[in-house]
């Protein structure tokens, strides 16, 4: 049980609700309600309506920059009143919640442990079919972060649906790359991390994007001029396509999906 | 007197300022200064300038999710610097700091308590007369937050504004109602809400708006195909008409205040 | 050292990083690892990118509201990456912590102690190139909210970047003035204070601004009708031009820089 003189948790929400409603704020009351020691952060709620691949991303880019046992509520969920699973998942020392849709699953990959919720009892009582996120996933969120067992939640399940991250296709010398996520300055983040790069000389590297050839690997944006294009490890831990002080994404037309090679010599 | 070692309350902020400059910062840095120990939650401030109706429907739909005891402060005040009186209000177990304009009406309908704000010494020292919210409405909700007694802001009111809610009108078989609020999403909902529809068959219900005709009640958007129009029950409480993953605003071209007529049978 | 058991400070945020997303929450769950107990405040991230001229306006518009011992991190900073200095500063009973561009400096003017950031134990182990936000500044802020002496983040400089606020020309019967700030609801700022005005006669005042001439010192924009122009002392501290119940900037078509002449007559 939870001693209620210790330090609860963070609690964080991600969503697709924007701020301009109540939605968010309905199930901030809710959280506090059930755990008043928690302190809530938000994520983002400036997902594109029901864009699970992009909520995802973020999650994964962010998940671990809080401390251990933090509890990250996720509610991009075009399923919300079919049949999809609500889950609560622990991995990496950490806990996320939210429909069983992919969501999660970039930042709590295997190995987890997996949940469906189904105890009522963590539940509001007065559940609607068209906002769980104030009815199941900030309640339970919220009974997580003051230390409930995840175990209570509900049955383990070894089923939770994965999303598929498009992989690069590694040749003898390029990589078939593609744009994963555009941040709101239009830096393009692409399938490739640093283990990805190893063994590959930093100054072979030409990166080709919609036409443009970028030469190099370089650590930061401020070794190319004003207006320039740009390849560097983003501080995402992905490799990242900018123009310095400018818009790439705009600049090259280039959206997610949009594919990249990468041809390199070895080091 | 507040008991340092208590934990004092929460406290949110629903205004019209945006969150481009530093209004509301400027609110919660003098809240805190107050009363350190509070939770500082916001509603919205994205309230269209000056848009008392909408913020107070929002109010309504938010307040009651969070626990008794909360201090909802709201600056939508198209007359600061005239003579409309500032209020905190006892309503419902929480309570709520605003101007008297008719945006804490919905939310705290009698039995209320009205309290003028007029003690001072709960105020900034330095006062404006155009930021009532950073001046009045923030240092009196903190005060309230950590546990100052509603009656000693100021005399109490009986005639406090109220704010007009269109009332549908019922006839035999048939509810002439309208559009009270639009969502991010362009979901609508009506002045209509589950009690008004007692004794009515949900099968038997037909929703005329812009000149589409909506068949039966619905329990969620699920259950009809993507670009469907759609009637339920909302998680607001409120009758609401949906485009399944659309925007039905936009598609009906039905603003606040579009007439909705349901015709129905009995159950 | 910092007692586990005391209530710690306050955090604040002001970037240009928008909230679509993660940077902000990555900056929030780095600062919550370091100091459970901090509070942490958005002042806006919707500064335009890179606007260092304006963050340091708002800033110290917001910073004084705050309680004493709060830290405000600041990261607008188009020289991440290149040679410019991180700083952290100590003024006016405050702690601001930012790149030495000269947006910490409207809101802490000397006397001052301004240490260059050079503790590598204050900061994240994996650094990245292009979001100090992230790796020094959040991380350096959250130990200073928790009580680290400001001396241990790195050496005292002398030479801290200031920031040219422009000042107004005083003749014998008018002043030159300029616009400095527009807000959300198009009221201009300009860069004339109460001070500035000492020993005029607020009925003799007379404001040219893009060919219109506004009359008077009013107190409030509830003083003119609906539409009106009017000039005020704004709760900001700075005079003030605005319309009623309109958009001052985009009626006069006047930006930041906007030239203002305001003639007058001694009291």
């Amino acid at each position: 049980m939870h001693d209620p003189n210790s330090t609860c948790g963070l609690l964080t929400l991600l969503t697709d609700f924007g701020t301009s409603d109540g939605y968010v704020a309905a199930m901030k009351g809710i959280a506090y309600g059930i755990a008043d020691c928690i302190r809530i952060v938000d994520i983002t709620h400036e997902v594109p309506d029901q864009d699970v691949f992009r909520a995802a991303v973020i999650l994964k880019q962010v998940a671990h920059h809080f401390p251990p046992g933090t509890v990250h509520v996720v509610v991009v969920d075009p399923g919300v009143g079919t049949h999809r699973r609500p889950l609560a998942v622990e991995a990496r020392g950490q806990y996320f919640v939210g429909p069983d849709n992919g969501v999660l699953a970039l930042a709590a990959p295997a190995p987890r442990r997996a949940h469906v919720i189904e105890n009522t009892d963590l539940m509001r009582s007065d559940r609607s079919d068209t906002f769980h996120g104030r009815d199941i996933f900030a309640p339970v969120g919220a009974h997580l972060a003051r230390g409930v067992d995840v175990a209570r939640v509900g049955p383990e399940v070894e089923d939770m649906l994965d999303l598929a991250m498009p992989r690069p296709v590694f040749h003898r010398d390029s990589i078939d790359a593609e744009v994963i996520y555009a941040d709101k300055y239009g830096n393009l983040m692409l399938n490739i991390d640093e283990g990805d790069l190893e063994g590959i000389d930093p100054a072979s590297m030409q990166t080709t994007i919609s036409g443009f050839v970028i030469e190099q690997l370089r650590s930061t944006y401020a070794e190319v001029e004003i207006g320039e294009l740009v390849v560097y490890l983003g501080s995402s831990g992905y490799l990242e396509v900018a123009r310095r002080e400018g818009d790439a994404r705009h600049y090259l037309g280039a959206p997610r999906g949009t594919r990249v090679v990468i041809r390199h010599a070895p080091r």
